[in-house]
């Protein structure tokens, strides 16, 4: 019987309880979690590698089945190099579908062997998303319900408190 | 290290070639995989769950790592009985991807135990159902691409060949 | 200043928690919400019109501000009568945006003078549907979480208890 | 140059303003349009096909570039036999692009000769459907702003009137 | 009998018919409408803030039910602070449908005691949006359909006139 | 019989195998295709007009019947300059379909002569666009399955090969 390796790529920027109940889950599924927080992203964030690393850690704790890393480059050769075939994502909603259908697709065509896997995310946290909690934190709103507290704290730093 | 049992439901009336497509990547990531067959689904079918079985065997030909199964009553009890946690389920367009998660959210409710995981249809079949093949037997037009031979067959004795 | 009359229909076969929530929270916006039961839909129901009636009635309790009706023909029509201009609805997801879109344009162009409001239907009940009640019931799957006592109780007369 | 032919399919049960303007912006675009009703269609039709070709005669008057016809059997093969290449279809919404998309893809696959083309309704018949008129009739609320008057007539025929 | 007042929040960058659309709609269905341009959003803007409300100011007239304003932190705040519990919002399609449903959750988790009703924009409207409006402008294309006459004016001084 | 010419409108930023597919089956159906790459569009882009030009020179190769040019200002009067009625759009997906939904009703709001048809993008490119190919070049992943060789080798100039 093989071990089942999955990987959890994202942002991160930064972790919400959406990606914290998807890492729980996820956990349940396979043996071991990698949560893989993009290095060469396009996008612009708000957080460096290392702070949004640095709040993963402290949000799921010790777990010897769950490792937090960076990554470069195709995430299918990442996925690769980790000795896994499992992607893992979750979906909210119809614009999640079609932009992850799209980017699904294409990493098979580049890599057969990996598969990408999809859960849905739990009700909720079904309409969250890190960008919607930053613009929340920059209107300096009530964010406790939406990212664990060192989350909370980063965020209140950056922006101000009410 | 657990072993890693998915259930693959479904009305499967009759199984084409994009159920196959989630048959065969289905094994690569999971320990073992069951087709279950409903026997209770209120909607009518063209073929009896017996047909269906039988030619969801022929396509698969044998593996022992697959088995083919027939359940009756709440599919989250099914899995359970049959040691698994985790229901796979394909998708292939904004309307499944609707339908596919009020189930998943209705189980995750009834048993938390029980997750559902999806994958992306493969690009050929994104197009691909039951019903539309059905249709095309009906209307005699050709199936070759869309399903097993055997299947074509019985497509054929049903409907009349062209 | 005027008074605040709103029209909730639906088929309400049978009611679930999500149209109390829509209910409750439509008693918060309007002076007055009459619940409105469509006697002439087309769709066949599983309660008759006085069962749905009284489950509604044991579901919402007394509350001056609050009246439950059945309605024939044109709802713009009842609408009218009840000395109302606006229709309430809950939507839930893209399906129903599209449909609900669809009857709201046709009712507008058919009464000019009634207005049809929506709201979201809360996290919770977002997946929830008289439907998928139904088939859950039929499963004998357990309906506490979804559905008020006396309709958990009239579901399991029809399909039995597990 | 080629003379451009399209077929312009459905089951028109009964035609629209909707599927009217799709036939006046067709003749622009192609030389000869061909308004194929489907005769083996396996939706119950509520008037019979030469009442559906009787009522689409009447509403588009005489035009040397527009046939009316029934077609049985696979829609590409007719296309085939009419000299044609085109289908043309009317797309209203999300909904209808999901199937018009599997159908397309369907007819692609297995007549590699025949294109579909489609155009968007124009704005005022966005939300207009056959069904939802006919069920507009069946409470006998107003249709002359939906259907052409031979159209409301055969309705209210069936239907009654106010 | 309370007062009823609703919150019609947006950029308005710069207001166009459908807009307006929204707003007589809105005054038919509360007693007080308060057009509340957003003085913090994140997205950069055409328009200052002042031509905003002044464009709307010069589009909407004279009407003592209706009030200009800006406002700027937590949107949900803001409706409190002004006595109201309605957020009114124009819904035109399904990629509206899906960031609304998000806002509109998000708010109601911060603030239990406001709600959203949402309005289908009118038919002629459904296409409409400022972006759009300013790339047609910006292409010299004709805008008259599209906003009033100050809106165009205003537009025609930023791109020029063809 | 008239001249069917239609104009394929885009950014082709730069020129995919799905596009290709649109050229290759709108020359099927129209006498004279013209691939019109927009100048002044406002998306930044990674080529300049000339080298997306030149690119689907060389992809394209020698037709009489297919021109390759560029355009500046309303698309609409472009077509009308070209004596041309027919926009022709490639559908991949519901977002692509509001979208183009959203132009062409505003094209048609300007320019009652053009019409826009649409054809969906064929199976195997319907998850592919210029802007995932642009980011899998970025992170040095294989793009040979979707852009012609010339394109290839521009990208890899622009971002290295691996």
């Amino acid at each position: 019987m093989k071990k089942h390796i999955a990987v959890y790529p994202g942002s991160f920027d930064p972790i919400t309880y959406g990606h914290l109940d998807i890492i729980c889950r996820g956990l349940e599924v396979f043996d071991t979690l990698i949560v893989a927080v993009a290095r060469n992203s396009s996008k612009k964030s708000l957080f460096t590698i290392e702070e949004r690393v640095e709040m993963i850690r402290k949000a799921v704790g010790d777990n010897p089945r769950l490792k937090v890393d960076t990554f470069e480059g195709l995430l299918v050769d990442y996925v690769i190099r980790q000795g896994a075939r499992v992607i893992l994502r979750g979906l909210r909603a119809v614009s999640d579908f079609e932009y992850e259908f799209q980017i699904a697709q294409m990493n098979h065509t580049v890599q057969k062997e990996v598969e990408t896997l999809f859960m849905m995310t739990s009700v909720p946290y079904g309409y969250l998303s890190s960008s919607i909690v930053k613009e929340m934190a920059l209107l300096k709103g009530p964010i406790d319900s939406f990212v664990p507290p060192a989350v909370q704290e980063a965020l209140e730093k950056k922006f101000g408190k009410k």
